[in-house]
């Protein structure tokens, strides 16, 4: 078990020996590691490596100009100049919260970023604003659209943040697809089977290989078949890759490039854009409605949906209860963290001489 | 076989005789018939009896002052004035796109009105503008959340409108379940069974009884269980629903007011705001990046998927496809109608004195 803090000094310590400002390796860290105690163990410190791997490929800017190439009083679209998605994104965020202090909302698009970690963390920056936070990204391609052989989107995730009055916010923050990859690569060293409607095989067949996406295959879009909904995931992925890569000018499609994944790297790749894209927006709720109306009516369709019949032995969550759960039970008991993590930990320790 | 003009001219007569202003019934039934068109049968000209039955129960105001409530120069609350939602849709939308084009975009959430048609008309209102479009609402409560017993939401739908230059625009309209509603009912009315994996029994379990969702149990979200993303797909019908009905002051949740289909309707139901909920959004384009660019990197994007490697037999679509090839066959061909519905047509026209 580690703590949070000892594992965001680390972080810090990693990012600020490859370069970053302090403030941004503090902010870097703190994102990171926001993905540890939410429970989303695969976007947190086990991708420590990747962005230092990022670095060392020339594909990211320790010392980005982060800055705005083109607005409105609503819109704008932010260049992240290769910056670590970590600082591009909630810097992002909060010209997004800005323009929603003027004018009621803020949309902005995103270009020459790359991984920004959970979505959810820079929905939620909107939250201490009385504002309604929303994220999203594009990211490399592994998922088939209906009826495709070809991987054209990525996981393309979604958070939604919503304030309430006395219940803790709202906070949707999920994938497009049936299921998240890091699911998947559990079973995979498990070397179990996987659920059918996860995952395709390389001739478009549903299929229980965990690693059936290493031999031509994908992962499924959210829904699974086309009876079940899957061109509705599909949808849902394609609006994530359009407000995220095409109404920036980032890569989009099958063209978003990889994280640092080896195998994945592919440093030839054609481009139609600039690095990851992201989306964020803002709405200030008393753009609609007097705030306390509205924290007073979430609250009562937050305790609603908490208090709804459930099947048995099961509870009805709200979006973001899981990993509130999970956080609280975390800063109390620590972060565990899987061997093969702890040990890439210690080789960038060792290589930059920092002790974990 | 019908003509679109032929039924457009008979929907307008019938919303003329119930008290609309010409202006509007023209509105109304271009909005109604274009679902017949666009081949999604369920919102056409099928629920025309349905309206006229909402206006016998007092509950649609032939003459409403649709009015904004609220607003910043971003976002806007509307007041439907209980207008049916075909006529408020559109205005709303109008409203949004205004806003976008003083600020970059706009948002407006309405309370106090009911059933709209297909979400994806009024998205594509933003498309002769050159602006992204998005269109939601909520709706009575057939849905049940991951693990519920309950029904807490409806079918929820999403779409989103693209401009692209020479291509057709992207356009997904997507309802936040497994499955719409009218597809159930089909298999009810050949007392077929139905795939596991689009409804629950009364004790939460999936089940292939078409009629389970009259005997206590529930449509069941995108994903359709938990393994395979359900709590995705309610995490995004709760969105629809606060967006639409906690953000405008509209009831939300259980307390949606069901359309006018015999045997949902109680007009005792208790109430947490004003009718049904929608929420519109328009952005320019050129808000973001010069729009020329942007069009052109849609068409590439739409090309990509369009010409993706299909699974034998099948072909990858873009959003939008289906419906606009519906669209060009019945506009050639004409409409077909199911006799019941030529029945309940032919019964509004003898009540009103206008022949079909």
């Amino acid at each position: 078990m580690f703590t949070a803090q000892s594992l965001r000094h680390f972080t810090e310590q990693i990012f600020l020996s490859i370069g970053f400002t302090e403030a941004d390796a503090t902010l870097a860290a703190t994102v990171l590691i926001s993905a540890d105690l939410r429970g989303v163990d695969s976007h947190g410190i086990a991708r420590l490596a990747g962005y230092v791997r990022l670095h060392d490929h020339g594909r990211l800017n320790a010392t980005p100009n982060i800055k705005i190439v083109h607005q409105t009083p609503s819109t704008a679209v932010v260049d992240g100049d290769r910056g670590v998605g970590l600082v591009v994104g909630p810097k992002t965020m909060q010209i997004a919260i800005e323009k929603a202090q003027n004018v009621g909302s803020g949309w902005v698009s995103v270009q020459n970023s790359n991984h920004f970690g959970i979505a959810g963390y820079h929905a939620m920056l909107a939250l201490e604003h009385g504002m309604i936070g929303m994220a999203m990204t594009n990211a490399a391609p592994l998922v088939a659209p209906t009826f495709s052989l070809d991987r054209l989107l990525g996981t393309n995730p979604i958070a939604v943040a919503v304030p309430a009055h006395e219940e803790p916010p709202f906070v949707a923050d999920f994938a497009s697809t049936a299921v998240a990859y890091g699911k998947l690569e559990i079973l995979q060293r498990k070397q179990q089977p996987i659920p059918s409607g996860w995952a395709q095989d390389s001739s478009g067949q549903s299929t229980d290989d965990a690693n059936a996406i290493k031999n031509g295959g994908a992962l499924l879009p959210l829904g699974s078949d086309r009876a079940h909904g899957s061109h509705k995931g599909y949808g849902l992925g394609a609006i994530v890759d359009i407000f995220s890569g095409v109404l920036s000018g980032a890569n989009y499609g099958p063209w978003v490039p990889p994280f640092a994944t080896a195998g994945f790297m592919n440093a030839d790749q054609q481009q139609v854009g600039q690095g990851t894209g992201h989306f964020f927006g803002a709405m200030r709720v008393d753009g609609f409605r007097p705030a306390d109306d509205f924290k007073r009516h979430m609250d009562n369709w937050i305790r609603t949906f908490r208090s709804a019949k459930a099947v048995e032995g099961k509870r009805v969550l709200v979006p973001g209860d899981p990993e509130r759960e999970i956080e609280a039970q975390r800063l109390q008991a620590g972060i565990p963290l899987l061997d093969p993590v702890v040990q890439s930990l210690e080789e960038l320790g060792k290589r930059f001489g920092v002790s974990l």
